[in-house]
């Protein structure tokens, strides 16, 4: 597990080193838009959606520099969502990875700007000859993530999540919502390294099943943390919300843990056809399951 | 010029026709995002840009399927751009094309998420093997596009708009903003048919020059509008911001008026070499110079 600690670590260090180098910094009357996009990028963090790129990569021996890449369009992706997220007519959250939100540090306007930017060049950096030699392969993940990231997927969900406040839900309305919420990013990455070594459809169904359990299991442990966790470790506000029904709320803290054992043998069985290659994808299981933040 | 009209009327039929087709309905919670992306999607209007697209592509003898989806698209980043800059941390305009702006129609969240679900889904058309066989023409478009939209295009030009208010900017300020705001995406139009069909620099250097004109001729035609046109006509509040620095209150009317000739006949020199198929290439000029909204 401390291999596990450490991979992740190194691999969010690529991460917060590639996004560096593909952000640019811009002088002139358009600089805080570079700034925001950057200042929101670069606040560290776990890197989670990148390091599923690589795992997934790694199963199929992409290169590193595409995984890199693809990783680092699918980060800003998940940042622009969350600068979005954070604006007052959404959550309107002040803090961010304990940090000043988007557009507190800087304003409303840049944040949604910068939020608009980030989006447009996740699919710069995927078209570009640069992430892989074929386009065929870049088409596909330009297309893939535009699924992922769109109405049918996570703008999809965002809309659904506010919509059905005050609304009761079932545990299925629970889950479709997350799936196109928070699902859809995760398997985004974990079919990654499939699509872009072009492997079949028993692949990447084995991935899918793997990363539907990963991300009910990841949103589990989020509404738990949101329970049971501290505002300093989360580095956001926790349990703001006591009327929001959640996995937690529905299945009680014992029922939720119990789903998460479930969930767990579920996304082993998906796997195991990839044999020891994946065994940080076992370990990562167990990883999201007792993190504290 | 009546030839003109009617094709540009037809062409926009076409275009209102495939983004109705292409905007998926849909039930549920998520289903206000879909019914605000189709409602600002489908307000009617000139489609000027989708025009752009037909015309350049018709230099080149593309298949009309690819150019509709191409327009489409474009259509898409444009009406996320009026959506976004209509919010009440933006423009804050209630009024569009005469309607109620998306916020206003829907409310902020779901504005918010409309805009970004129709960028999102402009790459998602351009990917797609429906827009084009050669997968390495989808990934130049999807670039192309991202480049002219992106911080270093069409949002960059948003915030030095924003960040110019109360600077006093020059002449060349000016036209470097404009041409990032709202040439960026007439300049994609223009070079798309030159992008599909594969030609030579020479050729896209041509057809970066008279977009490059025809980008400040629109914005030129546009403050003038300002100041002479009246809000009917426009369906948008006019003169509003007297104090805000134009091409119109640099040249003055009469130098904004023969600006116009100049950049006319700098765009008509840059076209000569594509002779007749480029007949309405040359007559939108004037019809964008004589136009009363």
């Amino acid at each position: 597990m401390s291999d596990l600690h450490a991979l992740i670590q190194k691999s969010a260090e690529k991460t917060e080193s590639i996004l560096d180098e593909l952000l640019d910094k811009e002088a002139g009357l358009s600089a805080p838009v570079f700034e925001a996009a950057r200042y929101s990028s670069l606040m560290g963090g776990k890197r989670l959606r990148p390091f599923l790129v690589k795992q997934s990569c790694s199963l199929f021996d992409v290169e590193e520099k595409t995984s890199l890449r693809v990783g680092a369009a699918l980060e800003m992706i998940h940042t622009y969502s969350l600068i979005h997220d954070d604006l007052p007519a959404m959550d309107d959250s002040d803090l961010r990875r304990g940090k000043p939100s988007c557009h507190k540090a800087f304003d409303e306007v840049t944040a949604i700007l910068a939020g608009d930017g980030l989006l447009t060049y996740a699919f710069e950096v995927l078209s570009d000859q640069e992430t892989h030699q074929d386009p065929a392969i870049r088409c596909e993940l330009v297309r893939e993530l535009a699924v992922a990231a769109g109405m049918h997927g996570m703008v999809g969900g965002q809309m659904m999540d506010i919509a059905a406040e005050e609304k009761s839900l079932t545990y299925q309305d629970i889950k479709v919502l997350q799936d196109k919420k928070t699902g859809a990013l995760f398997r985004f990455a974990l079919l990654s390294g499939a699509i872009i070594a072009g492997k079949d459809d028993q692949i990447k169904s084995a991935l899918g099943q793997y990363a539907e359990a990963f991300g009910l299991i990841f949103q589990i442990t989020d509404d738990l943390l949101d329970v049971e966790g501290n505002a300093d470790q989360m580095g956001k506000p926790v349990g703001q919300d006591p009327d929001k029904i959640t996995f937690v709320t529905l299945l009680g803290v014992e029922g939720a843990k119990k789903e998460l054992q479930a969930l767990e043998k579920k996304a082993l069985e998906a796997i195991c056809l990839f044999e020891n290659k994946s065994e940080y994808l076992r370990l990562l299981l167990q990883y999201v399951i007792s993190r504290r933040n």
